[in-house]
């Protein structure tokens, strides 16, 4: 497998993170997004959305980062990373896309860069619009996580899943923007959890080799 | 089973759809978005985010749109709304990704309502906000639709998808809100062709008992 990353892209951590707890050794390709590597027309051959992480597997090439992780999930099953009935997995997945529907694209990247150039938003309102939509999706989660009587040490019980793959990545970028997590003790406790199991750990951006 | 619903959320909309396709005959519970319902303490206790659609299935309370058509497909396998072959399957749910993670999060009423009370934008500059991330996500659709062989009269063959049911929602939606369609061919064709199936048709907002 090969798999295209840039250090940074939270969506391609998710990924690094399932890869490594799946003991998937990929080759790696380094897409620059800062420096715009990701809109050249070589990557948009590879990638119609120009977005990081590509995962080709032999002849096919995924893109989408919670379907790359489902092909994952179904392609190496051990460790499972969903559970094993149905309505957990409808669980595992929800909290799954809060982050990766409801958080992240909002946040990314690209729309970020929007609100600068097309709205002349300035860096003090381009983070307030990320801090508030961290807000609105980290109070949701604390609650879907909080009360439930599935939440183990992490997400889903004890063993990682992928609500747990998306989280870390999520916090890590909260932290990067100084939110105030204060307020989600929850996910606090479950990303720090995580983060010390070593297949989250490696996938962390500052160990990657494009790292600045 | 039980759907809490609003006839013009395009989430609720894909579900509809699956409901239909399966041949489920699930409860309805109406949610006035515009009205404000969802950010009652009643519907918070049902649903964290205050987001339509939530699935009761008995016990099991399911939330995130996607999430919930990859459970009716686990627990009402026929007729199947995926692949048989994992890469297929993994090329569906980017289908559907693209929209449900990258279009339509971008695009909803909150964000939008956040666009003018926050930001102050009015309703012209929320309505290029608005086509400006249809034509992003529509321009990496069409790319990923045209020149695909496993592309058919539906985005993936000629059977109904997860993709199918994310792109009607969202050309519905498109079209709302007034966006040149020409440059995606494809999307238009595809879409013309999933309406005319009886379960799509049946799913349409202006079809709902809540429609105004």
């Amino acid at each position: 497998m090969k798999l295209y990353d840039y250090y940074r892209s939270s969506a391609a951590y998710r990924v690094r993170i399932a890869l490594n707890l799946k003991g998937i050794a990929a080759e790696r390709a380094f897409v620059h997004l800062r420096h715009g590597e990701h809109t050249q027309p070589a990557y948009a051959a590879v990638n119609p959305q120009k977005f990081v992480p590509t995962l080709e597997d032999g002849a096919h090439r995924l893109t989408q980062s919670v379907a790359i992780l489902e092909y994952l999930e179904e392609t190496h099953p051990a460790p499972p990373l969903l559970p094993g009935d149905a309505a957990g997995r409808a669980r595992v997945r929800a909290l799954a896309q809060v982050i990766a529907c409801d958080i992240h694209p909002l946040n990314n990247l690209r729309v970020l860069r929007h609100l600068g150039t097309a709205l002349g938003l300035d860096e003090a309102a381009r983070n307030g619009w990320y801090r508030h939509w961290i807000a609105e999706g980290f109070a949701a989660l604390e609650a879907m996580l909080a009360g439930h009587p599935a939440t183990g040490h992490l997400c889903h019980g004890d063993k990682p899943t992928l609500a747990d793959l998306c989280l870390v990545p999520q916090v890590y970028n909260a932290e990067r923007f100084a939110c105030d997590l204060s307020p989600y003790p929850t996910i606090r406790r479950i990303a720090e959890a995580a983060r010390r199991i070593p297949a989250f750990a490696d996938a962390a951006p500052e160990k990657q080799p494009d790292a600045e």
